[in-house]
């Protein structure tokens, strides 16, 4: 980091809380799925970045209940390129990133399949901070839709939120849906959904402060939200046709991640890490000409919430004034 | 094809050729297809485009020897588009093309994949051609390297490329080796390569009739480069570290095909018919995180090869003059 240490005393204490914050968020997420999983330990594998910085990714493999997955974060830095300033439309001379990413593909196709990604970004100019902003989201991605499960997971994130805004849970659910989509297969989803934001700057409102425990209370949200699910799926009996199926699905995983994904496109570009990016992709997977599930399934259904993203927590529970919402969903 | 039928009769009587042989060709090849396979039939399904045109796909799916596979035909028409001036970077009104594609997935490792695609383009302005080009090529995925059927494979085409001009095998084995990669993989290419040409345009030296008899040409050879292959390796043995490897290299077919091919993309992202152009992908796929074969293997081998293209046909076989070659090379 000592390229960048040069900044005031304030701006780096606070990046380095962030960084502290994610490694700790590492570790805690990765010793509750090594206990859920029961079997497999997750490796690390530590990796630098030429032009700075650089990232320690953890996978897990043939776990008892984790088929692979990995929780990996990042520390980079360097100069804006060409590249970033018009891929990312940003300005500057200098940033600096750092966040967590994890995807979770289980072995059970009743145990859904989780991503979740939280980044914070700076962007220097003569060696002081001219941006920054915070960005984040968990996303569930079920093979068999278990109502209750869908229901605690957006609850769990929608509880966060409320400590926050009112209007964040309605707001970052509907980016979340808009955002996963497979828009060559009819604005398929590719799961269910979450929470996710992006380019969340600090204001006179909501300040640096605010949004750093924003993100550190959706972090620490996740093994709320994703570990009761597994411990209550892991050991549901299944056959080869669901085993099938959730390969199927994990197709349209592949063709969402490789095809529309912002980040994974702009990262294999733009000399990313390519095994630290790509170890999103699901262990096996199958793609059939025109599959399609039959009429009244269990499958039919999941692809139906894929289609037609619903509403998992009821409207009498979401008891904001609508003038008051829309005035705050404007200002984020 | 009552909208564009009203240009002159020459140019409507060249077109109905190239459809005829296009569709001709298709019935060969899947004949060809269903012989050696000696189990599964392929299943056509007809298609329309709203803006005009539409298609033949044929898909083959858990046979004897191809586990998947399709053998697509498509006649389309319209207006040219903001997104097709953008991104074909072509001018005109209105435009027509007609082409095959196929991708065949055998089953056995030992058998490998093949992909070919011959096309035809026709651009128009107040209902006069104003531009058309060819543009095809067939390459070849094995899993495991043999090399006699790399340079019977390689051979094939370069005996079709010689009748025509002994400067095009050159030039087009160079063209597929730098089309075919995985650049986000240190430029692996996904398999080793075959004949690849684009925007081959007549002129005085090289004539419509010319370039018509080239492709047709290439086409036509297709089952005599790839059906040998099949017949001599389809009852190998092989084990499941053979499927396993066979499994991760598809997976590198399918991050070409989503990531790289303009093909792909450009037909997902403008409202092409998605079953038909995912029929690419191959019927199962592994991800894993950071595989790579142990050194001295038959797996090694092959990713050397896909590292480092080779060249199967010796030098001394390609004899012309350099300046001559040159000055053929330039102007194609």
């Amino acid at each position: 980091m000592s390229e960048i240490a040069n900044h005031t005393t304030e701006k780096k204490i606070f990046r380095e809380e962030w960084i502290d914050f994610i490694h700790d968020l590492q570790n805690r997420i990765c010793t509750a799925l090594e206990a859920v999983d029961g079997k497999a330990k997750f490796v690390e594998e530590q990796w630098q970045r030429a032009e700075g910085g650089g990232g320690k990714t953890r996978v897990i493999a043939n776990g008892a209940v984790f088929e692979k997955g990995g929780v990996n974060t990042s520390v980079v830095f360097g100069e804006v390129t060409d590249t970033m300033r018009k891929q990312l439309q940003i300005n500057g001379e200098k940033w600096f990133a750092c966040g967590l990413s994890l995807v979770i593909h289980p072995n059970n196709p009743f145990v859904p399949t989780v991503h979740c990604n939280y980044r914070y970004f700076e962007l220097y100019e003569n060696d002081a901070v001219i941006d920054r902003w915070f960005g984040g989201g968990t996303d569930l991605t079920p093979y068999y839709l278990m109502e209750e499960d869908a229901i605690h997971f957006h609850r769990t994130y929608k509880n966060v939120c409320d400590q926050f805004d009112p209007s964040f849970y309605i707001s970052f659910k509907k980016i979340c849906d808009d955002y996963f989509v497979n828009k060559h297969r009819n604005n398929e989803r590719r799961g269910i959904g979450g929470i996710f934001y992006d380019h969340q700057k600090p204001d006179e409102k909501k300040d640096l402060q605010f949004w750093f425990d924003f993100g550190k209370a959706c972090g620490n949200a996740f093994i709320d939200a994703y570990i009761p699910i597994v411990e209550k799926r892991k050991n549901t009996q299944y056959s080869n046709q669901h085993k099938y199926w959730q390969e199927i699905r994990r197709g349209r995983y592949v063709e969402f991640n490789l095809i529309h994904d912002r980040g994974t496109i702009f990262g294999l570009k733009t000399n990313g890490r390519t095994e630290s990016i790509l170890m999103s992709l699901p262990p096996t997977v199958r793609f059939e000409y025109n599959y399609e599930p039959l009429q009244g399934s269990p499958e039919a259904d999941l692809l139906d919430a894929c289609l037609h993203p619903r509403e998992w927590i009821k409207k009498e529970e979401i008891q904001i004034d609508p003038i008051e919402w829309a005035k705050r969903a404007n200002s984020c």
